[in-house]
């Protein structure tokens, strides 16, 4: 039998999980496996980086699930600092560039997995590109930034209130940086709705973070390094800004190869994590997965989905059957003791569905309410007007409150409607609940709310 | 319209949220209320008493959740001190002793909700009686308790290592108690199986509690007031026993009357809990519930199943509509810093059913391995030997271990198998948890479990 050889273009949480899946199933004596990441580090943990900057995480190996050298243990062969600019279809080759000699070579393949990732968003402002402005994306971007908030900065400006944002905010302040943090949209985290979003804000405004909403960054100042951030209200002085403005997916390769794009923008693959091209695979923040509650294409960058598709296109790829059903859109992060979580549709993606829902919102304690450490807990749910179907969840609260999101992403996984929630047997004690969870305390309004509603409307 | 009359026996969960409801849908001209406590106290947390007990909650009346007065303020009369001892079902009458002023009277019922609860079990052992021996069922139990451990006694004995006895253990321990536990199955919280049952043995030792597994009590030993407790093996001193042997239906005045007992010994219901009786409908711990997994009626004392079944009745009654689909057996509970939770069925309970399962047991860390805080967690999964199909889960770990037995509860409750679970969209960040959540990484491996036995065994 020839040997098949199995290329992935990009060493992180997809392309490593496809490969160590596919090894797996099938040994070397069948499979070849290589690997070309462009950067230094293979299968780290990105959103490690926020603390790895703040000095919670003391070493950034601590970060790296597995090393090149871990790979090559599994017979599977990483390429560090290789990054392929070109593929070809037809003669099934890719394009590699040593990063480092600066030689280019063709490299052959039977089965190809592009895994390339997300990129950060990098709008045209002025500046950009200074020294001192720091993205947070990849395991040098948080090597950088750390290194920079030991030099000590007089002042820190983020741009962008998303989870990178948010997280590094906290960093910098942890480390004692005096840090403001400039929003264009009026709330932080805005996949959550603002009457939820409003509570994240504050928490920010808390821990001592000078937030600026509705401000969009015009410019970024300063001659060799960069100096200050100007918006259209003011300027803030800056010795270091931190970029998250969000992500895109990585797709230029697939793009300029002739590699097919779905509506989102991400790859488009099957639920087996094939492209329409044969023998090339995709999976990670550069593949589209299915969004389970609004049924649309979404381009997501989590590292969650990332590992679940790289291994249903590594189980495949070895002979075996697996399939990405989709996303819910779940998350949860925290900012300093307050945490968010949320899943399924928010308030603005329903109403951009043209759907029609109920919600309920409640505050419980995230223990029983005389139980020491009982913490607050703001959950809000929505539900389709009609079926009482639950459609999407958020939870703003304290320890112990975001990781109850968990139970609603199920329970939207399967369908499970307000009415028959209000039954779940969730378990119970006083360190750990009231007696009526607070996620049955909100499905249990929201079933009211539901019926009230049918009623009135009827 | 005549008024209706509506009686409830029983003022705790079950019985005053059967009040509460229908009290919410019926307004006082429609329908009376009045409800018959046997106790001093309505509404409270019967779950919270051994954290009275042991000072972690500083006054008992923080547990209760509505008093008499405040049941009052919503209409709905309550007679504290008040046990009913005879339900005539022909023609429609309690009758009702004041065990304070021990006058006897015969109180009319159109509707009558039975929410008699549950008692200890006290099998006929010498000295049981013996002042000193406190059972930790209802509030006055945990007030009595907690002023003898105020007292400072000087070795206290547990008999039973079940939820109640363990956390009375942990409860004498942290008062500065030493403090024997005596049970006779070769494992402490025997609703786990024993491999996880290992680890809360070990935890009970670890907090200085002296453990005596596969001891019987023979005799309560003590003339005027309890001394010592024997079992076949040793005399272990006492000055204060606690009995933590489990619960049965309290369900003596139901059987007197005529009412009809299911098979596992508590009041028949159907969905809607009611009695095959006119009028006639049960609540909470006397009240049989449907397991959904193994299809069994079952008999659990549980506040959260007492609250929602009260709730259904009380819907129903109200005139609304609402059904009571069943229980999971879920459950929750913590010795000190290791918390216990289970759901489903365990191994002992699908061997019994003879069902053919496959299991998988695994080690996890409550956050990124990584991240600071990050506690071990184990967990175990077992599922349906051919379809896949999730009967049972069981968690032992560190903070922020156990609450994950609802992901398990959700999923159980809808018939989900382990193939499926395995791409469930939970939430992820670092301080939340690994980027595979445990809950996902055990039944990945219970997947493949599942697969490799049907290709053996095909």
């Amino acid at each position: 039998v020839a040997r098949t050889r199995m290329v992935v273009v990009g060493g992180d949480a997809a392309g490593m999980s496809a490969a160590a899946q596919a090894r797996k199933r099938r040994p070397p004596e069948e499979l070849e496996i290589v690997a070309f990441e462009r950067g230094r580090h293979t299968s780290y943990s990105a959103c490690g980086l926020p603390y790895y900057a703040g000095d919670v995480v003391k070493d950034w190996r601590e970060l790296v699930a597995r090393t090149p050298e871990e790979h090559a243990d599994q017979d599977i062969e990483v390429r560090t600092r290789h990054e392929v600019d070109a593929i070809d279809l037809e003669a099934r080759r890719v394009r590699v560039r040593d990063l480092d000699g600066d030689r280019v070579v063709e490299e052959p393949w039977d089965v190809l997995v592009v895994a390339t990732g997300s990129q950060p968003l990098r709008p045209p402002i002025a500046g950009i590109d200074l020294p001192g402005v720091h993205g947070l994306s990849v395991l040098e971007d948080g090597i950088e930034l750390r290194r920079a908030v030991d030099a000590g900065p007089g002042r820190a400006v983020i741009v962008g209130g998303g989870y990178i944002g948010l997280e590094a905010a906290e960093a910098l302040v942890r480390r004692g940086v005096p840090t403001a943090l400039v929003e264009a949209a009026p709330q932080v985290m805005n996949r959550i709705d603002p009457d939820m979003g409003e509570l994240v804000s504050q928490a920010v405004r808390d821990i001592g973070v000078e937030l600026h909403l509705e401000e969009k960054v015009e410019a970024i100042e300063g001659d060799d390094r960069v100096r200050a951030v100007r918006t259209a209200s003011r300027t803030l002085e800056a010795d270091l800004v931190v970029l998250g403005l969000g992500t895109r997916p990585a797709v230029g390769l697939a793009e300029s190869s002739g590699i097919r794009l779905g509506p989102s923008g991400a790859i488009a693959v099957n639920p087996r994590m094939q492209t329409p091209h044969d023998g090339v695979w995709a999976a990670g923040d550069c593949a589209e997965s299915h969004h389970l509650v609004s049924g649309q294409p979404v381009s997501y960058h989590l590292g969650t989905i990332a590992n679940k598709q790289g291994r249903v296109c590594g189980i495949n790829i070895g002979g075996g059957y697996a399939t990405f059903p989709g996303v819910l859109g779940t998350a949860v992060s925290k900012v300093c003791d307050v945490e968010v979580a949320r899943t399924g549709l928010s308030e603005a993606e329903l109403e951009e569905l043209g759907l029609e829902w109920e919600q309920a919102v409640i505050d419980s304690t995230t223990r029983a309410g005389y139980f020491p450490g009982a913490a607050p807990i703001r959950t809000k749910v929505l539900a389709d007007r009609r079926s009482g179907r639950l459609l999407g969840a958020q939870i703003v609260g304290k320890e112990g409150a975001a990781k109850r999101i968990d139970v609603f992403a199920t329970a939207i996984w399967n369908r499970m409607n307000a009415q028959e929630m209000v039954n779940l047997d969730l378990s119970y004690a006083p360190p750990f609940s009231p007696v009526w969870d607070p996620v049955l305390i909100a499905v249990r309004k929201l079933a009211e709310q539901v019926e009230r509603s049918l009623g009135d409307r009827l």
